[in-house]
């Protein structure tokens, strides 16, 4: 294993103190338990908006703390679930009396920790809900999920539920917002090399030189079928075909294309997977009225790329357009 | 070489496609030859700021595009140098009758084909400067350079540079303060992996499993020293000493910190790796004023990072600060 950390227990911590430390104007990193909490928190009378999960798919979230996105992130060891408490106290530093919203990825662990701690919170007096995002099309369930597993669809959920939260909704109105995204939105992955957890040292799986992996989950749960690698043409339309026949995705549909990198496949593969995404959807008279691209829900250094659809309407594109102001999304402020 | 691109001479114009695709609102790119225009250029009266160089570095330079930033890019083969025609139809493309700047990294090719282009739009009446940036500590010559190689610097001088153009600098004003920035710039890389170029098909180079090659250059050129790798502490330490010897930066300098991902190396790592320069720096009582995380000088898939230390004054640092608007960089606006 060649990484560029120190001890590998300690990887998340130091990571975090340097994430602290680069964006001190956005965000606060808290120790112990971690939570990453925006510096203006709590904002008085507004609904909070917290996600978090295992660390290893940053910028995904700490890197989307901010005005118009979340108010916490709560970061777990890698690839696992942050711990009630983490969540306990996320909550207690961002409640500005308007209740908070928890957005937590379809994993076991996640759905259990979250579930717990907004029983702690709500004990506490604070009114909390929760969303639970399950837009991986791949399979039904997984190595650590039942049900469908929360993939790339995370990003808009939490810039369109945290602009909701920024224009005054309130928690009723934030959550039905987070339904209707959840309801809309669909991804896919794929992966050509696998990723290494920095305290286990081995890559998660093995593939062949010239196998791919069709389906990947974000921890490199296995997929649909593995497959020999193919061109950019055939594996953006692997994706793409399972997303636009599952909601289905029809013509005339107004989305929002995110074409994602897992991290190691680098801008110049992603844009150009992404050229063949829109041309494919245009054929069908899909319109693609907003994109997003880049590495932003990642899995480690893991080689590949995920597809995920958002069917938009004008609320939900309004919301996307909304101002932002995080680590990794900025615009409009 | 496993990679999501269809035939492998078509990459670049296949990735540009998507690119344009991607934020037709910022940027057009125009076809034989490949020029990435800033979509409201030539903006009249405005210093036309470009640059160039091989592919293979995104997002620089096509993503740098933007107000605020670059008018033009002007992308070669992965790891080629653009040709003058490109240069030339960029400069025509941009020129709103203030002239034009072009910033040159410190390669041969590029370095002739750029002065080939100044030429021929100098004869079509256009006055065009040029920057050459060689920030790199590493080593003397290098496989493609007389003198120092241009690498990471080359993000914060197209910043400063575009945001003085866009405060009304005339020609040579610009280019004064590009020649504080290249005075006050350095940076030095490390590879713990290998990129594979396209149409290459086989790895850059070869490091054994405990080994990294420290300095190296964004193409893969050797660096200083192959050596068995080190923890993140004794990574941050090689990058780090050269670069403040180098200048020297002292205790008192503010700087902006620059700390850049080659690719495959993970945010993760990459704010580890952040906090321990900071750290470092403050010990040092080297005053880090700005900030600057994420794969922006990257060389394709290589594993890796680059530190960056710009000698800050308040001018530089409130060109830093103005607004920017690019697909990789953006925000006041």
């Amino acid at each position: 294993m060649k990484k560029i950390i120190n001890d590998p227990s300690a990887v998340v911590a130091e990571s975090l103190r340097g994430l602290g430390l680069a964006h001190a104007d956005l965000l606060e990193v808290v120790d112990e338990p971690a939570v990453v909490v925006r510096v203006d928190a709590p904002v008085a009378g507004k609904v909070a908006v917290i996600s978090g999960g295992g660390s290893g798919h940053e910028p995904m979230h700490g890197g989307l703390v901010g005005p118009g996105m979340l108010d916490a992130a709560c970061p777990g060891a890698v690839f696992t679930s942050p711990t009630p408490d983490q969540v306990q106290l996320a909550v207690q530093r961002t409640d500005g009396g308007a209740g908070a919203l928890l957005i937590v990825k379809n994993y076991t662990g996640d759905v259990l920790n979250f579930e717990t701690a907004a029983e702690l919170a709500a004990a506490e007096g604070t009114r909390v809900e929760s969303i639970v995002i399950d837009d991986d099309v791949a399979v039904k369930d997984s190595l650590f999920t039942a049900g469908r597993r929360g993939v790339g669809g995370t990003v808009p959920l939490e810039k369109i539920v945290g602009a909701a939260a920024d224009r005054g909704e309130d928690l009723d109105g934030c959550l039905a917002i987070a339904r209707r995204v959840v309801a809309n939105v669909r991804s896919m992955g794929l992966a050509l090399g696998a990723p290494t957890v920095p305290h286990v040292g081995t890559p998660s799986f093995e593939l062949a030189d010239d196998e791919m992996e069709v389906g990947i989950g974000i921890h490199g749960e296995p997929g649909r079928a593995r497959m020999p690698v193919e061109n950019a043409e055939g594996v953006v339309a692997r994706l793409l075909t399972p997303i636009l026949e599952d909601l289905p995705f029809t013509e005339g549909d107004r989305v929002l294309l995110f074409t994602n990198s897992m991290g190691a496949t680098p801008l110049l593969e992603l844009y150009l997977a992404h050229g063949i995404a829109e041309r494919l959807l245009a054929e069908r008279g899909i319109v693609v009225e907003r994109r997003l691209v880049g590495p932003f829900v990642t899995s480690l250094e893991m080689q590949g790329m995920s597809l995920t659809l958002l069917k938009l309407d004008d609320e939900l594109r309004d919301l996307w357009d909304a101002p932002v102001r995080t680590a990794a999304l900025r615009w409009g402020c």
